[in-house]
């Protein structure tokens, strides 16, 4: 079987570039006993992975030069010497960027095709919406009344968060980078309020005009200087979920700014980072918080998918423009359906 | 009568003169009903109280114009209306900055003249005892094995912490201004290390050295580069308790410096604001631990006294020069005995 895979060509300094990925075709060999030959179906593309591109020491390893890259894709098995996997199961996992791939099974995640959109279980069923859960609940802790801001809020990430803390009966506030997006979190997910950051004129005071009874929870997705404004809104024991740093990502150096520390001390607060697989332990509860939701329609999911393999290096630089509304996905090939 | 006060002459920019203060003398009026007459007999000085000389909101209301500061006093009643508060009795509580002063009880806490020295209950007994407990203990959660930093490790917060972290069974490094404080920290209190980061010449080297494994738990005190240092060795789940951020106290713009939150996100570390007034309601559980380690003679304990009530300003504006070891405070007057 011929497959296409991209290489991560060089590391980026700065922003990633064309010249970050390869793509090659290559034949895969046989496949051995308790193999399976998988054929991706819908890959993800996440801002994470930017980090993983560095050799720096992460909260994930670095990638390794001119190997395939690897993320969150829906795949199916089209061929199987794995009873567990049988021909025409769909599964979810962390595998190669490639229109086909072989696995032992291991690390995979059986989906049930029935259940939701497949492309669903890399966004709102999967990391995207258990990190919303994880860091929204367990560190944001939103109650009834409090007043939340989240950035990135019509990312994958953050238009779960804000969506959960509706239903928590929270005012809710969302920073995002259009006005198509703050369009669709207040008359599509039910926002309170939304701040175009790149339009409005100074961001500090539309988020004092948003927040009259300032802000308890904030889920950061950005940093920078939409953070600084939130910041200068704490109220008193405030808690502040920093999900990613998308500001850093593409910086050659350490970031600097006004320091929190004060702030924290001041409002006696807490801010703690966290990846979703933190919370490992508490993916049931969380997962089924989500999909309860979402039957009851109180959850609305937006995806944002390119199709073809080729779009992937574009889709992946997409994320850092601020353009994309909900989550990034591309479409790799059409299911079979014989699974279903 | 007569009584002499300190008042808050003017609102100091960035670090206070002897101008911030004005000394004055006056008759106290008659006792009424329920008074008591208090003649000061130690003074606590701070460095919280530079926020109050400020008119920015903080955690604690400014100090007003004109009026007596006011801070951690304990005092004898001379004279009484109050039949909870009879003559001998000692007290501690938030008084005025006068030699005399007159008050109805509330919130003054009476204390056992046998139980310990009374310049005890403005320290390891009192608040910054109590500070150090539960910043340690319940935003550090330090356990068994771990590594413990703690800048302004000599001070009065400070030197509790570290002695508490070695009841716990931790690995602990002291960050202090002076050769005097670090022999002091190492020889009397037995931290394992400790860094004088004015003569140091790289405060990240020295701290790697002496935290091989990485860093579980800081206790800040002071904030700026020496925090910058101690981040670049957060461990994952790494736990940083906020309780001072003395390097800026005196600053007259906002402290900038290389943002905290990546490296949070890194290492899924959480950081906490806090002052001590937030665990009111876990005070009992504090002070009978810190009294049972003190009866046991696990915690050592230092003062640093100077006599006579013209002392103050010089006392208070000494908490910045980095130049103390222990707690600060001021005799103003001998204790009669009379309640022993």
């Amino acid at each position: 079987m011929r497959a296409r895979s991209i290489l991560l060509n060089e590391r980026p300094q700065g922003m990633p570039t064309d010249n970050t990925f390869k793509f090659i075709e290559d034949d895969l060999p046989e496949l051995q006993e308790e193999q399976v030959l998988l054929k991706s179906l819908y890959i993800s593309v996440d801002p994470y992975m930017r980090g993983r591109m560095s050799e720096a020491k992460s909260y994930v390893a670095p990638y390794q030069l001119h190997e395939p890259i690897t993320g969150g894709i829906v795949a199916e098995v089209v061929e199987s010497r794995n009873k567990q996997l049988p021909q025409g199961a769909v599964v979810m996992g962390n595998l190669p960027w490639q229109t086909y791939s072989i696995s032992n099974g291991n690390g995979l995640t059986q989906i049930d095709p029935n259940l939701a959109p497949l492309s669903y279980h890399l966004g709102i069923l999967g990391m995207p919406g258990l990190t919303a859960y994880c860091g929204l609940i367990f560190i944001g802790d939103p109650k009834e009344g409090e007043t939340v801001v989240v950035s990135g809020a019509a990312g994958a990430v953050g238009s779960v968060v804000g969506q959960i803390a509706k239903i928590k009966g929270c005012r809710v506030i969302g920073i995002a980078g259009s006005d198509n997006k703050v369009n669709y979190l207040k008359q599509d997910l039910g926002f309170d309020e939304a701040i175009n950051y790149k339009t409005t004129g100074n961001i500090q005071e539309a988020l004092a005009a948003a927040c009259p009874n300032g802000v308890d929870v904030y889920f950061d997705n950005v940093g920078g200087e939409i953070s600084d404004a939130v910041y200068s809104l704490l109220n008193k024991f405030a808690r502040i979920a920093v999900c990613g740093q998308i500001a850093f990502y593409n910086a050659t150096s350490r970031p600097t700014g006004p320091r929190v520390e004060p702030i924290l001390l001041k409002t006696s607060s807490l801010m703690k980072g966290f990846i979703v697989s933190d919370y490992m332990e508490r993916f049931g509860e969380a997962a089924s918080g989500l999909a309860g939701w979402l039957k009851e329609g109180k959850l609305q999911y937006e995806e944002n998918i390119l199709e073809g393999f080729d779009q992937l290096p574009h889709a992946f630089l997409g994320l850092f423009k601020g353009e994309n509304i909900g989550k990034q996905l591309v479409k790799v090939a059409e299911y079979s359906g014989a699974g279903r």
